[in-house]
């Protein structure tokens, strides 16, 4: 295959992704932004979210500018022991022994760390600013227009973050790709640098996720108790004083912070193939390998882009048809062009074809036949998607969970809270007998490089799901400052339909991203085995076996540390908020503005004391492991780790969704309605579950992937260990 | 060694313990049983207790009768199939190759199973009994006595289950291998029928705490709901119709199931290191291995019987003291006997010691140095200790935890709630640190043997352990009997120091418990791997990934049917309650007597029909893994539930304990005491803690023990599987 074509298609299709999420953007910028109260809520958000992205940014960048450095130093003076590795002659497999220069090799892992870092940062902070923008856009083009054109608006403004991340993903991902072939280093080198690429794009993740799921949810916990329970106002009400804290939330957190997030998965699927066929395809055939998972990727953002054209909302018609119309279209144009790359590497693949009877065994089974590939990534596909569909089924109030727990809130807050522990933990059942079929099926047919392809295949259409997804809190701010603006109620029964189909299509997304968290992780750690020259990671020896059991540890510990931490965080905010209620006894009767800007601040200053300590415990312990215990029990902590935290992100993403729509369907009269017993019971469930839902489940997926990923990176550093 | 003098030293020791049991009974049955409402109370306890054993008992009848007709039957016509293993040439390690006579196979281990079942019956049948006669003379005692006289009462209660556990449980063991012996068989042989001693006590334990489980906290949830929520009236209420099966409760669920918890680690622990020494030692030293094991655990049960006489009140000293004195005088006791045990089998020790460097590789290192056993066995028993502590920090209100989450209850439900599981998960950190390093360590000087004893010295004075354990429920059942009696608060106050006393031995113990299940199911994973002839269980390999995601989903899967079932049958119940309060209008006012037996009889047959799916879940699904997918994906699944099994274990052990003393603490007048906003709260948080820590959390100890010993007893016979 001719490489620069490859490579230059691609860096278009990113560019183009990246082109339109700017047209978008400017497009928005041009609907009406309303005016008056409209524009004051809307700019007090705007305001917010800035200064908490401004404020987080910061310390980032000195995170980034230390890790830069360490990498740096660390790659450049530790090489001696990188290479010091010993050929593992019972396995036909490559080993990595390629020489590079030190300083070379320290400088570029750096470098393709950083731009991965900023990447992240950059697609997360557009995401932002559009939906910020987006919002009041909404509320007025609902006012103006009617529905279809507000779902339009929300729309696009979730699609220039979509755009944005796959664009952005990719492109750094061929930059890296790009220059290590111009300094002509081979197609495994190349590799190994994108790695870095990926590393720092996870770290910001880690960050953007637990730093904004703190922020969004101490608010929100902080607005909802003294708000709706003490106070006894309305959600949305312009008298609460968190109000704004809490809209600014779902921009920081469910926009930017679920932006990086996403972006971090779709690049280490991708990288996490690439290894993998580096690793099995032989000298001649591994750069049609590393194109073939790349032209895989550009088919699915462009895919996407085109699919992102069919959203269009019809009269009397639900906007979730509109919305599954764009997936649709998507998916099928993704199979269609992923099928043609199969046909173009025919060759390639079919030197890859299964031969060894022993493979299965020794983790180097290739395919079982010429079109493995594509079907791999048909199996990928499917298994996000079911996993999607059995989240909604979870968490839907058509369904009988979502009914059970509203009718157990009849006797009170503790049996809605039991009801809603147990769904959510009956809710692993099924997502993980799939993932589990779905290993085991693309392994069969297509090895280890079946189970990456199928990673890469859940996640190909990221930039369609992504949209759809960042619709939801921009409908959802769309309502608020509706409310707070105190328009006419048809007006917030649109941006409510709107927000409703959020609501699911949110729910769908959360079991979309741990689906594709487990299938990318499960790649990342066959690459990591590889690259750490290891044949096997035996449970059965004891230092593993501790390993298993204290990573499985590890994510209920920092799962506990980001619970507390949304907890902290909400009792300042509560405390606050009392003392404004207390001090300003005008707020109450509309006399007095309450000081949004002080519930900002707090939040804004709480999230970012809190998110340190689980990001640090994310990033060195597996770094610690594997220097002081070697690459064995580094292997089983990673296996803890991720089994146990499979479960809790399923868990607790359901449990918490559950508990939400329990409230609502209260809410809408049944089981006693507003006011009732059960409504105060489910009003307990729904703040239970939103640190669940929003913070903790949503980290667990980055903590995976990026402990996963830092081993990967340092993989070949770690042999057996000190002790 | 004298194989009959040792297997004659153990059985006296069993007979012993039993003989002491029965002395202590009557030694109960002659203290004043008091008189009038005490009498009749104590009656109404007694009599629903027996009535549910009864029909409990009927249900398992069914099912070990199915059970042990199901194993005669696999055992004799598929022994075909189990001796065609191929050897594993590349370890130099004993093979499963022995030949039985089929009939004799098949018959063998149905009828040791068949013993292990009755005899973990008997054992739950007798602690049961005595402790529903110790409770009504515990209450008399303090009521003429005082606490000294009331706490002799409620140990020697508790002592009856302590020593019959032990007695029991050793004597089986005993029997199977004086038969086995007697017939002429092997020592392996021998180890491998008492395997099936081992699954019968498991399968009865599994049924014992699941349903005894669900029947105490059904009771408990409905009795708190109603009772002090709705008709707002105080614990242990005699208007509160479900009061008498809360009390019956805590009999079946905290004695009898307890006590067949317990039996069952402790068999499992023994039986573990049996088979590990029986696979490690050559034929020359394979009985004395063997006998050296059997050495150990009847050196604990004679530490145990010595240790309970030091257990003596004083007058002014608190009640734990005394406790905490027989638990340290069997501790050093027991160190004393085994060092001795160390020297006398010095010789079978030697040859065991470290020769293979490649040893550490292939799970057949053995001793590190002689007296390495003697090591591994302390290191087992501070595991034990430091674990239980641990516990005791995060559920005893003197620390920060408990007192932080009586602080959160001040701002509600929802953080109160917030609060406790993040403290529970929390907890998870310093206890799975401390058993990483028992099992590192104690496989580092001594190897599987190693692990394997350090689980036997985990568990080796559960005789006082047990006891200690046991007394508290007696104690609660005493205040509650003072409570209703309406007896003068002076003995009320005697039986809450009582009581008081037994809530925190309760958390130490159910720490303890967690620790050894995880641990013997360690010792009894690596006996499993041994046997089914595995050289290693790869997690790298796609299907045993596979397998342990789904083993990790097991965890959380029978968690959620537990805690539901404990909700349905509370609800049946609580609507019990409130019509009885409704029909019968006289019951708050004194002036009828609410119908108890009706209570009692709803709980029962609740916790009946919905023990039953949970059991069988554990049950089938480790032999249909087996049997369809090979032993290597059973490995992985088992590792999967282990794993997250003890996380789960105990964050839900530590946040009950936690949830019940915040609230506790509350009541006695901190952060705004009875009747504040805060102990509403701590009241949601104190139920939904219950589930979590008396039913879901012990029957996952227990549901991790009887899928390894499953796994075990047919390991044999998985090979590669079917697919």
């Amino acid at each position: 295959m001719n490489v620069v074509l490859f490579l230059g298609i691609g860096i278009v299709i990113s560019l183009a992704a990246l082109g339109y999420a700017f047209y978008l953007y400017r497009k928005i910028l041009s609907f009406d932004a309303g005016k008056g109260k409209v524009v004051e809520i809307s700019s007090y958000i705007k305001e917010g979210a800035h200064a908490f992205l401004r404020a987080e940014y910061k310390v980032i960048f000195t995170y980034i500018f230390i890790a830069t450095i360490t990498i740096f130093i660390g790659f450049y003076f530790g090489y001696d022991h990188i290479s010091g590795l010993t050929e593992n002659s019972n396995t036909n497999i490559v080993v990595d022994q390629t020489q590079y220069s030190d300083l070379f090799y320290g400088l570029g892992t750096a470098l393709s760390f950083l731009m991965g870092s900023l990447f992240s940062l950059s697609a997360g902070y557009v995401g932002m600013k559009s939906a910020t923008n987006a919002n009041s856009r909404t509320t007025t083009a609902a006012q103006k227009s009617g529905i279809i054109k507000a779902l339009d608006v929300a729309f696009k403004g979730g699609s220039v973050m979509g755009m944005s991340v796959v664009g952005f993903g990719l492109l750094g991902l061929f930059i890296v790709l790009a220059l290590s072939f111009a300094f002509g280093l081979d197609p495994y080198e190349a590799i190994t640098y994108s790695a870095g690429y990926s590393l720092g794009a996870s770290s910001i993740a880690l960050f953007g996720r637990v730093g904004g799921g703190i922020y969004t949810k101490a608010a929100d916990v902080a607005a909802d108790l003294v708000g709706k329970i003490e106070a006894e106002i309305p959600e949305d009400d312009p008298r609460n004083p968190a109000v704004i804290a809490d809209n600014v939330g779902d921009n920081v957190g469910d926009v930017a912070g679920m932006g990086s997030d996403l972006l971090e998965s779709y690049v280490s699927s991708v990288i996490g193939a690439a290894t993998i066929a580096a690793l099995i395809f032989t000298a001649v055939h591994r750069m049609d390998g590393i194109l073939f998972v790349m032209t895989v990727a550009f088919s699915g953002v462009l895919s996407s882009i085109i699919g992102s054209f069919f959203v269009k909302g019809k009269e009397g018609k639900s906007p979730f048809k509109a919305l599954k119309m764009g997936t649709y279209v998507s998916a099928i144009l993704f199979i269609i062009f992923t099928f043609i790359a199969n046909v173009l590497f025919l060759d390639t693949i079919n030197s890859g074809l299964y031969t060894d009877p022993n493979g299965i065994f020794m983790n180097i089974k290739n395919f079982e036949f010429e079109f493995a590939p594509f079907f791999s990534i048909i199996i990928g596909l499917s298994v996000g998607v079911l996993i999607g569909l059995v989240s909604e089924y979870y968490t839907a109030d058509a369904y009988r969970h979502v009914k059970n727990i509203a009718k157990q809130s009849e006797t009170g807050h503790a049996t809605n809270i039991i009801a809603g522990i147990s769904t959510g933990m009956e809710s692993t059942l099924i997502p993980v007998l799939i993932l589990a079929t779905g290993i085991v099926s693309s392994y069969f047919i297509g090895g280890l490089f079946g189970v990456g392809l199928a990673a890469v295949g859940m996640l190909s259409t990221a930039g369609i799901t992504i949209s759809v997804d960042a619709y939801g809190p921009i409908a959802d701010n769309a309502g608020g400052i509706a409310e707070m603006s105190g328009l006419d109620k048809g007006v917030r029964e649109i941006t409510d339909q709107l927000d409703s189909v959020g609501n699911t299509t949110a729910a769908i997304e959360k079991g979309f991203a741990i689906g594709s968290a487990a299938m990318t992780s499960i790649a990342l750690f066959s690459a990591f085995i590889r690259k750490a020259n290891l044949s096997a990671i035996d449970i059965a020896t004891p230092k593993v076996m501790a390993g298993l059991i204290v990573g499985a540890m590890l994510a209920f510990f920092f799962s506990s540390m980001v619970i507390k931490s949304v907890g902290k965080a909400a009792n300042e905010m509560i405390e606050e908020v009392r003392r404004q209620f207390r001090e300003m006894p005008g707020i109450l009767q509309y006399k007095q503005t309450p000081d949004y800007a002080k519930c900002v601040e707090i939040s804004t200053a709480a999230a970012l004391k809190e998110m340190v300590l689980p990001a640090m415990l994310a990033i060195i312990t597996p770094l610690a492991v594997g220097f002081f215990f070697g690459a064995q029990v580094l292997g089983g902590l990673l296996a803890g780790t991720l089994a146990t935290g499979i479960m809790l992100a399923i868990f607790m993403a359901n449990a918490g969704g559950a508990w939400d729509n329990a409230k609502k369907l209260i809410e809408t009269g049944e089981f006693g309605g507003k006011g009732s017993i059960a409504h105060k019971a489910s009003i307990t469930g729904d703040t239970v579950g939103d640190p669940f839902k929003d913070t903790a489940g949503p980290s667990i997926d980055i903590l995976i992937k990026l402990m996963t990923t830092i081993s990967l990176v340092f993989a070949a550093a770690f042999g057996l260990g000190l002790f």
